[in-house]
């Protein structure tokens, strides 16, 4: 049998070789992407995020078992843009790893890839596309940090868990505004430390000053300790809420439509930054032209456009 | 007189004028940083970084009096990802506004400039050029938040201080490795709170074990109170000792020619992401493309591919 025949008949083997080929865009990544796409749409895709420290991987590990109470399958991507320097990271994996993949139709992935900048986000998204195909009920997108690329990552899912803690900063104040804004939920994990009270209430203000209109969905904020299972089932029907919520209102394909198109512009940038970007850094030599540049016989702009003019006429 | 006159002889509303002229990349941009790009190289160019409330404002706005006290100019870019709908960072700005400009020769400039992704960092380094053909002494660029653009942006200074506080999640283990990687001084700020001498200790130790040999730079653990303006002078110090260690082995020119490299390719991107994607927002028609999409008659990757090969054929 080849690997697409094992894919389709649910070999786990079958789809980390899969994702590892697109992940690395070896040949033929792109057609392979292409085929897996139209399968995908009945996944719900769920993207959480917030500050390191926030307790996010304990919350995914609990939501997952959430699910697969209800025989539900999961396919999890972590999305950590670090080196494989500390460890932390590859080691926390493991752990969960144990744990969830006692139960069945649990399947983890880690992308810790550094130096894909600007690629990150599309990379995830194309794991993501595979996980759909293969046929997971629910993939949940995790990501580690809460800088721009992060945001685009949960952006391009169906619901948007932001995850906090009483200690983030001093108060909602110190909150990236960016955060909020994509929230769809707000946790406010390890509740039961000092302050918790505050924040929850601050929160709720906020996400009712910002809320547009009364029919319009209203961001719930809810408290959760995940170490001690507290209010997980809460946050699970908050989901399926969200869902059946933004399913009546629209919203919910109004946004898969909008992520289709993000992806277009991605594949299209992504196809210049291979052809052109790549394959300049090879050609061009820049030892000689940074000399220029260094001893002011020219400049990065000039020397810029000159490439960008070249790489159009060829 | 012309703007550039006024800019010539240190008019600060011109400098104002001409940052924003960049920033929104209006007509002539591109030939107006190349003009100011071959005069800027006497300028320092510091990038502080780290977790949100590390209290990297507090840090900055004492490293500004530090270099101000000794008479040399100092522009600083704050870098916040965000939207302008919290507020809190701009009244942030407002107050820091205050407190520094009652000093001659300090300049602050703020970049909120949510949605510019991928474009930020070179929006970023666009500001810092014309601050440096200014004739700032000293350019501080601060990032909040700890995502890979924020790193990208803060790599392309001179030198790097991380800011972390006791309470950063739990310790080591939670501190993203990116930040540590591009880590020439790391600060342990709010020193006075418990679990400092924990999170001092482990980072030494780390710092340590990442130092590749003996005649490379052993980049220090500070402990700052920012608030109470303490050890802000060591600080200070180990910044030179840096720019004239660096010096010494021929690291800080390696440093900026690297700079100067990708400085280039980004000049690339971005003249392809304005000339064709921009273009093709406004040209292609993408309902019906999304449409057809949606319907599972093609797929992104098709549609991507065919949008390439049209551009390149133009």
């Amino acid at each position: 049998m080849t690997v697409l025949e094992r894919f389709a008949q649910g070999d786990i083997r079958a789809l980390s070789k899969i994702i590892s080929h697109v992940e690395n865009q070896r040949d033929g990544y792109r057609q392979l992407l292409s085929r897996m796409y139209r399968k995908g749409s009945r996944t719900l895709r769920i993207g959480i995020t917030g500050p390191p420290g926030a307790g996010k991987s304990t919350l995914v590990n609990r939501l997952v078992h959430e699910h697969a109470d209800r025989g539900r399958t999961v396919g999890i991507i972590a999305v950590d843009p670090t080196s494989p320097f500390t460890g932390g990271a590859l080691l926390g994996d493991r752990v969960r790893m144990n744990e969830l993949s006692s139960q069945g139709g649990v399947y983890f992935r880690s992308m810790a890839t550094r130096g894909a900048t600007g690629g990150l986000a599309s990379a995830t998204d194309n794991v993501a596309v595979v996980m759909e195909a293969f046929g997971f009920d629910v993939v949940i997108i995790e990501t580690v940090g809460v800088g721009q690329v992060e945001l685009d990552i949960v952006d391009a899912c169906d619901v948007v868990v932001v995850v906090v803690v009483p200690e983030s900063g001093d108060g909602v104040q110190t909150l990236k505004a960016g955060l909020m804004e994509i929230a769809n939920i707000m946790v406010v994990n390890k509740a039961d430390r000092p302050g918790a009270e505050k924040i929850i209430s601050e929160l709720k203000s906020t996400m009712q000053m910002r809320r547009k209109s009364e029919d319009r969905w209203e961001v719930p904020v809810i408290a959760t300790e995940a170490v001690n299972n507290k209010n997980i089932d809460y946050l699970f029907g908050k989901l399926a809420e969200y869902v059946e919520f933004t399913t009546k209102t629209g919203d919910f394909e109004r946004r898969r439509r909008a992520r289709i198109k993000k992806k277009i512009l991605s594949i299209v940038k992504n196809r210049f930054q291979n052809e052109f970007i790549d394959n300049l850094t090879g050609k061009v030599d820049f030892n000689r032209i940074v000399d220029d540049i260094y001893e002011g016989k020219t400049g990065p702009y000039d020397i810029g456009d000159e490439l960008y003019q070249k790489f159009r006429r060829q």
